[in-house]
C-alpha cells in the first residue's frame, strides 16, 4: 500500500502534455492530421524527446524508427518492461488514439521518479513507427518489423501516396531529431503493455473506467466482385436483367443475416461498394465490394468464412460472384500474467473494470510474438474513433495511467521469464 | 398495290451505306465513338451530305445544327413529312442506335426516286444534333431546340467535358461542311416518323419485325441520400451502428419490391450507389444513390413516386434519408394517325408487328409538340444497346425501311392538317 501511494499520477502534467500534443498537426476542426513520419509527427516526437531528456532518460532508436525511452531499474541489464503506443494518426484523426498510450507511459516513468520508486527491471516507453498505415502500408509497421513479422527491407521500400519511401522519410526524420543510440531489432523484452482508448462504446455503456483486454478478435477481409450485364434502364424488363447491383445487395443482406447473433459479437461491415458504370440510366454490370469480418472465436470465423463463399455461390443468380480473401488474421490472446496484472491493479485502485476483446488491431498484437503482452483500455465518448470528435475524459486518462503504473511495477518485480 | 410495288428498298445500297457509316468513329472493338459534333460525327454528316447531293436533294440547316435533306413533292410549299434520327453515339456506342433511322430515311427518298414515285408533300430526312447527350447536356438537344422546348441560347452555351461549348463546336462543324441553306427553327411540319432500333428485347422475344410504337413511357429520376455515422468496423457492435450502407440497401430492396409487378411493366433501376468514405474498415456514414423509374401509366408512376418517399421516410432508421426529384417527365402518346399508318403498312407488307411502348426517350418525344409524330421500331439482338455489341439484322433493317416508306407516302397524301 505504501508503494502504491508513492506512484501518484500528476493530473496537471498529463493534461498539459495532452494539450501540447493536440496542437501538433491540428486540423482546426478539433482533430489532427499527423500521419507517420510527416513534419507533424516528427514535431510530436521532438517534444516527447525534450520531455524525456529533461528527466535524463536514455533514448534509443531501431532501424525502422521505433523510439525507446528508458528509465533504469535496479538490474541494469535485465530485459525491460515496455509500455507505449504511437503518435501517428489518420488524416482526420483524433487526439487520443495512440498518443494516449505514449503519454501514459511517460507519465508512469515520471511518477515513479517523483515518488522515488525503484523498479527491479528497467521500464521503457516506446513510440512505434506508422501504426495507422494511413501514409504507408501496412499498418502496425514498426512493431511488425521489431518482432520480425515483416522484413525491414520490405518496410523501408514501402512508398507513400506522396511518392516518398519509408526509407527516405526516416532519413528526413533523422536529420530533424537529436541523434539516439542505435538499438537492434528484436532486442529482448520482459513484457509489453499498451494503454489505449477503446475505440468502441462498450466501456462507456457499461460505465467502467478500465477495459481488461483479453485479446484481439480475428479478422478476415474479402473482395467480392459481382458481374452482370450493362443494359438500358428504360428498355430492359426486370425479368431480362442481369443487374449486378440487385445481386450484390441481395448478397449483402444475406451476409448480414448470417453474421447476426443474439449476443451481438460478430462484426460484419461492407465498407466499399463500387457500382459500374455508375450512371443513372444504365443497369449496373459490375459491383466490387469489400467485407470486413471480425469475431473473437476462430471456429465461428471459419463458419462465417464458409457461409460467405456459399452465399456468393448461391445468391448471385442470374449474375455471377467471385470471392477473394484479402486478409486472414487469427485472433490474438494476450498473456495471462498481463491480463491478471491489469485486472488486479484496477481492482486495487477501485476502478471498475470489464473484460473486453479488442475490435481493432494494435501493435500489442505483434508484440505477443516476442514477449508476454497485454493492453489496458479506457472509454471513449460514444465509441467514436478515427474521427476528429474522438474524446476521453481526463479522469479516465488518469485511471488508465494509474493502472499502467501498477502493472509495469508489478511485472518489473518478477525476475524469472514470464509465462504467456 | 401498284404504288406499293414501285417503292423497292435497295438492300445492297442500305447494307453498303450502313457499313460505310460503321467505319466512321469505329473503336476497333465492333462499335463506335461518334459523340455529337466531334470530327467523327462531322465526317459521318459529310458522307450523308455527299449521298444526298449526288441525288440532287436540297439541304438546309437550322441554328442548332439540325440538318434537313429534302425531296420535293407535287405541292412544293406544303409542310413536309419528316423522317430521320441522329448520327451521334455514346462513347462506347453501337452501329445502329440513331444512324439506322437516318439511313432508312435516306433510303426511302432514293427508293421513291428509283421507282419514279411522286408524293403530294415534300419528304424530308433530318439529322438531329446531339441526341445522346454524352458530350453535351441535355439529351435530344436538337429536337428540343427545334420545337422550342429548350432555348437556343441555353443550348449554344452548354459546355462539354472537353471545355468546348455547343456554339464553338457548331462553328467548328460549319467550317468543315459544305454550306447549307438556312432554316428557321420550328419551320412547320406535317408529320414526323422516326425509325429506330428497339434497344430492348421485346420484339426479338415475340419474334416480330416491326414495333408499332404507341408512345414513350413516363420517367422519373431521383437522388436519394442516406446519412448515418462513420465508425470503426472492428470496435462498433451491430446494435450501436448507424450504417448508411445497410439502410440504403434495405431501402433499395423495398423500392424493388414495390416496383415489381406480375406483368413486368414498371422499370426501376438503381444505377449510382456511392458509399462514403468507402474504405474497408470504416462503417459507411453516407450513401448517395439514384433511382430511375419508368412506367407507361401516369397514375402508376404517381403511386410509385409516393411509395419512394414513404419508403425513404420509414425504412432509413436508425439513419436518415432524403429524396430529391432530379427529373419528372410525363409519358408521351404518339399521334393516332401515325400509329395507324405504321400498323397498317406493316400488315400490308406482311411484317409481323407488335404494339410497344418505348422505354427510352427519343427526338420524336419533342416532335409531338409541333406535329403528329410516331416511331417504327425494329428488333435488336438480346435487347442490347448503348453497347458496342448492338446488332440488328439487314432483313430487319429492310423491313423497317419498307414500313417507313409506306408510312411517309401515306402521310404525304393527306392534304388537310392531321389530327393528333
Amino acid at each position: 500500500v505504501i508503494e502504491a501511494l508513492a506512484v501518484r499520477i500528476d493530473a496537471d502534467r498529463l493534461r498539459a502534455r495532452h494539450e501540447a500534443m493536440s496542437a501538433i498537426g491540428a486540423t482546426g476542426r478539433g482533430g489532427i492530421d499527423r500521419q507517420a513520419l510527416t513534419e507533424a509527427e516528427i514535431e510530436a516526437r521532438a517534444l516527447v524527446i525534450d520531455w524525456a531528456r529533461s528527466r535524463g532518460y536514455a533514448l534509443s532508436s531501431d532501424p525502422i524508427g521505433n523510439l525507446f525511452i528508458r528509465r533504469p531499474g535496479r538490474e541494469r541489464n535485465a530485459a525491460p518492461v515496455l509500455a507505449g503506443s504511437h503518435l501517428d494518426s489518420q488524416p482526420n484523426g483524433g487526439n487520443f488514439d495512440g498518443v494516449y498510450g505514449v503519454l501514459a507511459g511517460l507519465e508512469v516513468l515520471e511518477a515513479l521518479d517523483d515518488g522515488a520508486v525503484e523498479t527491479d527491471r528497467p521500464i521503457e516507453v516506446v513510440i512505434w513507427t506508422n501504426e495507422e498505415g494511413a501514409r504507408f502500408q501496412p499498418t502496425t509497421m514498426g512493431s511488425a518489423v521489431y518482432v520480425g513479422a515483416l522484413s525491414l527491407q520490405q518496410a523501408l521500400s514501402a512508398r507513400g501516396k506522396d511518392g516518398m519511401t519509408v526509407s527516405e522519410a526516416l532519413d528526413f526524420m533523422r536529420r530533424k531529431l537529436p541523434s539516439c543510440a542505435p538499438r537492434a531489432l528484436a532486442t529482448p523484452l520482459h513484457a509489453y503493455v499498451e494503454a489505449h482508448i477503446e475505440q468502441g462504446p462498450i466501456l462507456e455503456s457499461a460505465r467502467r473506467k478500465i477495459g481488461v483486454v483479453l485479446g484481439i478478435q480475428g479478422l478476415r477481409q474479402y473482395a467480392i466482385t459481382v458481374e452482370g450485364t450493362e443494359a438500358h434502364a428504360g428498355t430492359t424488363p426486370r425479368l431480362r436483367r442481369r443487374d449486378a447491383f440487385v445481386a450484390a445487395r441481395r448478397i449483402a443482406a444475406e451476409l448480414d443475416r448470417v453474421a447476426t447473433d443474439a449476443q451481438d459479437i460478430a462484426r460484419l461491415t461492407i465498407g466499399r461498394f463500387d457500382v459500374s458504370p455508375g450512371t443513372t440510366n444504365t443497369i449496373p454490370g459490375k459491383v466490387a465490394m469489400t467485407v470486413d469480418l471480425r469475431h473473437p472465436d476462430q471456429d465461428e470465423l471459419d463458419r462465417l468464412d464458409r457461409a460467405i463463399h456459399e452465399i456468393c455461390r448461391k445468391q448471385a443468380e442470374p449474375c455471377s460472384a467471385s470471392v477473394e480473401t484479402l486478409l486472414a488474421s487469427r485472433g490474438v490472446s494476450f498473456a495471462g500474467c498481463v491480463i491478471e496484472a491489469v485486472r488486479e491493479e484496477a481492482a486495487r485502485l477501485g476502478h471498475g473494470a470489464l473484460d473486453i476483446m479488442s475490435g481493432a488491431t494494435h501493435d500489442a498484437a505483434f508484440l505477443t510474438r516476442l514477449c508476454p503482452s497485454g493492453m489496458i483500455f479506457v472509454p471513449c465518448r460514444d465509441g467514436i474513433s478515427h474521427n476528429e470528435a474522438e474524446f476521453t475524459s481526463l479522469d479516465d486518462m488518469i485511471a488508465g495511467a494509474e493502472v499502467l503504473a501498477g502493472v509495469v511495477r508489478r511485472l518489473s518485480h518478477i525476475k524469472a521469464e514470464l509465462a504467456a
